[in-house]
Parts: structure tokens; C-alpha cells; sequence
């Protein structure tokens, strides 16, 4: 079993519309709406190539009960979000029929209480102890009230426990994540200057795991991930330009990431099978979700290659 | 007691934003949430001065849920939403925090079948046969599913029932719902050139009460009302002009008009009561509330006249 974590969940609605005009009233055609956040997306996409995931974090209010009710319809899937007084944030993809551009308005999600943050930490040690638990993944931004160092309470908790674990955010609570030595990073190239202060993938990735990491896997959109690990470096491309939303793919890669840790593959399997996942996610009609048939077709077609480049 | 109809109910959402930018990324500063609709809002206005009221219409999904719950905790408001398969439509309002200036983003609104317009209809018709039932409103757009001559039917129940009724609706659900002799109809300027195809607010409110209705009350604005009713013209106008945000004047008119109906006052107290509630709704902080103390203080100073110009 796999556990993901997403401490700012979310209610994703996407609202169609022929064009979006500032100031103006605007009739929406189609309504979309799913669980969302980070880790959910993960989940959505583990559950879906086979594996048994948990699902925990917070949910609250009347858009935290549509969250319960979703998930209890996707197969695969446990719902241990753990409550909150405060209401599960919305979010606001607008897709403009015309341009095909998207308008995107997030609401800041709950205020999470200290008393709220300890009832989650134990029910998340509990978890991450639990026997046939695979491995953990750490998945996005802290709603309000959660302290900035969280991520590196959790990374300890797993460690502890010895479950490995992924770290998937950005900014300080990666900075602070970082430093509690994950198994994995998966920073994009964004996320990765930030940290590091460079620009240049190789060696910002190899500053990123100088700061704790055990492994580094930087997704470079088009360009595919740079992995730089204990058992060596490797660049993972997808054979061909593909094209599409991007919308989920980062979320998809860390999917197989964490699926080829569960298994036990090999590193350039993983990452393999990573590619594959966030191209075939980039390649679906709908966002966020991926092509079954692009992945399958894809998969054995991912090149991966060793490189000494990157060596620390 | 007075019944508000709100077949197509909404859940209002409003976004506060540093500024709106088509195809960019927003953190959403400020969430506000509210039952919302014409009717709803009528209700939530005659219940703050004093009046018991039942709102009808349809809710349903979890927005719908989310409605009933709002709604229990609204004094002097009994709640008959009748059920409905699809969901309760939202409608988002963005406000650009730099500007001020506002950019409306409107769901469909659930599909009604057949059933369920004919299960709303029994309620409706034993809601306005029960004792003590002193005025209906209806209110605002139908829903896809009901049937476009809707209002006409609820009219001819509400008069069956000798209980006066008032109709505020557009286009083609206003011209049938007029053809079946409404008590009151209260068109905007917009709405009234629609259905007159006159833009000369003298001419067309005449050619209304032609057209089917007892008293036709016009609200144009800050020019305040023009009812032209079996008891005599009137214009009515707020003694200045008051500056602020339009959103839901023209509903605190209608329950301005109601309240005045249900308490037997002569027209020119309940035009004076629609303007002092709709200019005071002009000048609320928040949009869709009104301000009791402008309420107070500009009942006593809105100017209503007699005039013939417009004696059929």
C-alpha cells in the first residue's frame, strides 16, 4: 500500500466558456469537478496502473464532504483525510473555448488549527507504521496554519518508520524538506532554481542532492526528468514531441516514481515508466488524467540513458 | 406569510482578486459563499424586515445541500426547496480588487424532468392554497427542463388561490407569464423594451399592463420606479442619488413591493419602501445586503409622485 499526503486538498471545478471576457457576465457550458491537490492527482493516477493507495491530509467543510464522497467512489483508493474545521479550498480552472488559454483562481484553502496539525501527525505516524505500507509521497503547498517545517517532521516520521518517502513541493517548505533527507525529490526546473539559485539542470540537481536528498529527479517538461541517484545519473526522454495539456503531468511522473519504488524496479525503469505516465498524461483530452493507450505505447519506447555528467 | 420562487436557486460564490488577468494564475484573497438566486434573495430581504417567508423553487447535488443548510440557519425563512436529480448551479462573481470592477461567471443550473416539474407544481399549489399565505414572488430564469410557459402556470395556481402575486422575469418566460394576469410584473428598463419592443419607459409600461398585467412597476435605475396600477400612476425616486453596487437593488425593490402588498398599504407607501430598500441595497458594503440605517433614513424623503402621463 502507498500513502499519499495532501495537507492543502482541494475540490478542482473547470468551467468551459466560449470566451473569457474581463468585466463581462459569462454563461458557463460545461462544469467539470473532481478531488484534487497534488497528492490526489497522484493517487488518482497509482490507483489507476494497479496499486492499492491511502489517501490522507485534511478535508473540511461542505466542499471537504464532496472531497469524502468522491473518493469513496474510486476504486483502489482509502479515504484517511483527517478533518478540519475550516472548508477545503476550491479551485478555478476557466477554459476559454476561443483560445484554448486557461484562467486559473485559487481559493487559499482552511486554516488549519494546532490541535487539528497533532491529530494529523498521529494519525499519519500511525499510518506510515502500519505493516505493508510501500511507500509515502509528500505532495504540495501548506494550507494556512500548518508550519513551514512540516514536510520535514513528515520525511522524519517515514524514515523512522522506515517507509521511504518522496518529497513533492516547492519553496521553503522544500528548502526545510529537503534537509530531512527524502528518498526522493521531484522538483521541476522552477522549483529546482529556486532552491539551489542555478538555472543549469545538472548542476542544480546535484546542489539539490548535496542539501540532503538521497535522490534528485528533476522534471524538465518536454525534455523529461534528470535523475541524479546513489546508483548513478540518468536522462529520461520521451521518444517524440508530445502534445497537449500539461496540466497533471508532474503529478503522473511521481506516480511512477513511487510506483517503481513500491516494486522494487530498477532506477531506469522507474523512470521509464515515469516519462511515459506524464506524456501519456499531456497527451489525454482531458486534464489531468492520462491516455492508458499512449502510456502502453510509449512505455517500452522511453529513452533512457546513463550519463556521467551529473556524477557528484 | 409570502412565498419566493427561485426555480433556478444558485449558490453565489464571490472571489476577491489583487487584479484579474486572462490566461494567468490567481490567488484568490477573499472567498464568500451564500444561497443566491432572485427569490432567495428577495426572501432574505422581507425576512430582515420582519416578514415570514417560505422560499420554493428547486435544489439538489451537493450545492443544493449546501443551500438547505444555509437556509436553517436564516431566521423568519422556512425552507421548500423541492428536490432535484442535478445540481444546484453556482454562480461565481470575481471581483478585481484594483478596479473594483466585477466579472460574472454563471453555471447552467440543473436539468429539471418531467417528474420533478410536476412534483414541484403539487407542492407549489398546496404551499399558496394554505392559510395565511398573504403574497407569492416569482422570481428570476427557468432552469433547462421547465417548461417556458412555467410562469403562466404558477400565476393562474397563485390566482386560483386569491393570493396576489408578482412576476420578475425576462424574455420569453415574462411575455407568457404576463399573458396570465400577474398582479404585479416589476421589469427593468432592459426587460420592459424586450417585451414592448419600446425603449420609452412611459409608452412601454403602458403597453405591459396592456399586454396582461394589473400594475406594471418599471425600475429604471437611479431614476427609481414608474408603476402604472388600477389605483394610479406614480413615479418614485430616492431623494439623491446614491453611489455604490447595483447588485441585487432591483430584488430588494420586489420585496419592498411584497411587503407592501402583504400589509395592505396604498401604492404609494410600497413604492417608497421598494425605493428606499433598493437604493439602500446600492449603498450596503456588501453586495445583496442592504443598509437599514440609509433604509431608515431615506424612507421618510423618497419622492413619490402622482403623474398622468401614463393613465391608460
Amino acid at each position: 500500500m502507498i500513502i499519499t499526503v495532501t495537507l492543502n486538498a482541494a475540490l478542482d471545478l473547470t468551467y468551459r466558456v466560449p470566451a473569457l471576457t474581463p468585466h463581462a457576465s459569462h454563461r458557463v457550458t460545461e462544469v467539470t469537478e473532481r478531488p484534487g491537490g497534488k497528492g490526489l492527482n497522484v493517487a488518482r493516477v497509482l490507483a489507476a496502473i494497479g496499486h492499492d493507495v491511502t489517501v490522507t491530509g485534511f478535508a473540511g467543510g461542505d466542499t471537504g464532504r464532496t472531497l469524502h464522497e468522491r473518493l469513496a467512489g474510486e476504486p483502489r483508493v482509502t479515504d484517511a483525510l483527517a478533518p478540519v474545521a475550516g472548508a477545503t479550498r476550491r479551485t478555478l480552472a476557466v477554459v476559454d473555448a476561443t483560445t484554448g488559454d486557461t484562467t486559473q483562481l485559487n481559493e487559499p484553502g482552511p486554516t488549519v488549527t494546532p490541535a487539528e496539525w497533532a491529530a494529523f501527525l498521529d494519525s499519519y505516524t500511525e499510518l506510515v507504521h502500519r505493516a505493508g505500507t510501500a511507500a509515502v509521497a509528500l505532495c504540495g503547498s501548506l494550507p494556512p496554519g500548518v508550519p513551514v517545517g512540516a514536510y520535514a517532521l513528515l520525511v522524519r516520521a517515514a524514515r523512522a518508520a522506515r517507509v521511504p518517502v518522496l518529497l513533492d513541493t516547492s519553496g521553503e517548505p522544500l528548502r526545510r524538506g529537503v534537509a530531512a533527507r527524502p528518498d526522493i525529490v521531484k522538483p521541476n526546473a522552477d522549483e529546482l532554481a529556486e532552491l539551489t539559485g542555478s538555472h543549469e539542470p545538472d548542476r542544480a540537481t546535484r546542489d539539490a542532492r548535496r542539501r540532503g536528498a538521497h535522490a534528485v529527479v528533476a522534471s524538465l517538461g518536454a525534455d523529461g526528468l534528470l535523475a541524479v541517484t546513489p546508483d548513478g545519473t540518468w536522462r529520461a526522454r520521451p521518444p517524440e514531441r508530445v502534445r497537449g495539456n500539461p496540466t497533471g503531468a508532474g503529478d503522473s511522473a511521481v506516480a511512477g516514481l513511487l510506483s517503481g519504488l513500491a516494486e522494487h524496479l530498477p532506477w531506469p525503469d522507474r523512470l521509464a515508466r515515469a516519462v511515459a505516465l506524464s506524456a501519456a498524461t499531456v497527451a489525454a483530452p482531458v486534464a489531468g488524467e492520462f491516455d492508458p493507450v499512449t502510456y502502453d505505447e510509449l512505455l517500452p519506447r522511453v529513452v533512457v540513458a546513463a550519463t556521467a555528467s551529473a556524477t557528484t
